[in-house]
């Protein structure tokens, strides 16, 4: 079957299911989405205050070494390789609890972050806050970045 | 000066920018690494319980009417056109506060969500919660979407 038709099923099947059915990952992730890169979009939102802290990207691989290490690993676009998060800053995500959208294309991860999850020191990365005029920015950084990613 | 230079200036001066500091709206747009199709992600949030609804893309356009009308309106690329969330549905989310993440390339917007934000009829669109042997359905609809699409 043609991937997008595949895709297309899978999630018209699944908006009709009953609360705990459930389908096989590998059979989720054959029919996500995925853009030209392999790549999804993935939100980390702190698990009991609900702030959303960032926004990064994900492929087939690092979604499963999340799923089974609990241990939040994206992939960095710009460096091209997998992005374990913490793993220069030690600012940590433990994977709580993981969700994908209604089409598949995007992840929503309820993480327990150590420290600030934004590489500015900042705890999230949302800190410009827009409107008609233009943006402020509303929060300082609780961690100079100096001491998170200089040496150690 | 370049796209992707002004792009990283003007973030870069953001990150060690004091809160109360601000950036005009044209200054902002202009920087932001939209990507090839000119759109970035968006993260919708109800704002007041945190529950993270969904994730859809804007471009410049639809980012300014939402700046100014205070009604959410994302671009849908499937149909190539702007979506006024709730235009078919009566769904609508009102905007509560917009903010921009330290690299510029995606939105949190703090909503207020009448009824359910996925097309479903759930009131959010991550309802298949995922774990290392699968995924499952966590939640009905609200509402058939039958109703929602439906002739009116």
């Amino acid at each position: 079957m043609e991937k997008s038709v595949l895709s297309a099923a899978t999630f018209k099947a699944l908006e009709t299911a009953a609360p705990g059915d459930r389908l096989a990952l590998d059979a989720l992730l054959d029919a996500m989405p995925w853009n030209e890169d392999g790549l999804v979009p993935a939100i980390a939102q702190q698990y009991d205050d609900g702030e959303v802290l960032m926004m990064a990207w994900m492929n087939r691989d690092t979604l499963l070494e999340t799923l089974r290490e609990r241990r939040v690993c994206y992939w960095s676009r710009s460096r091209a390789k997998p992005w374990r998060k913490g793993e220069s800053s030690g600012q940590v995500q433990q994977l709580v609890e993981a969700y994908l959208d209604c089409d598949g294309d995007t992840l929503l991860l309820k993480v327990d972050q150590t420290g600030p999850a934004c590489h500015t020191g900042r705890h999230s990365c949302f800190y410009t806050r827009l409107d008609g005029d233009g943006g402020e920015v509303i929060s300082a950084p609780l961690i100079d970045p100096a001491t998170l990613y200089g040496p150690r």
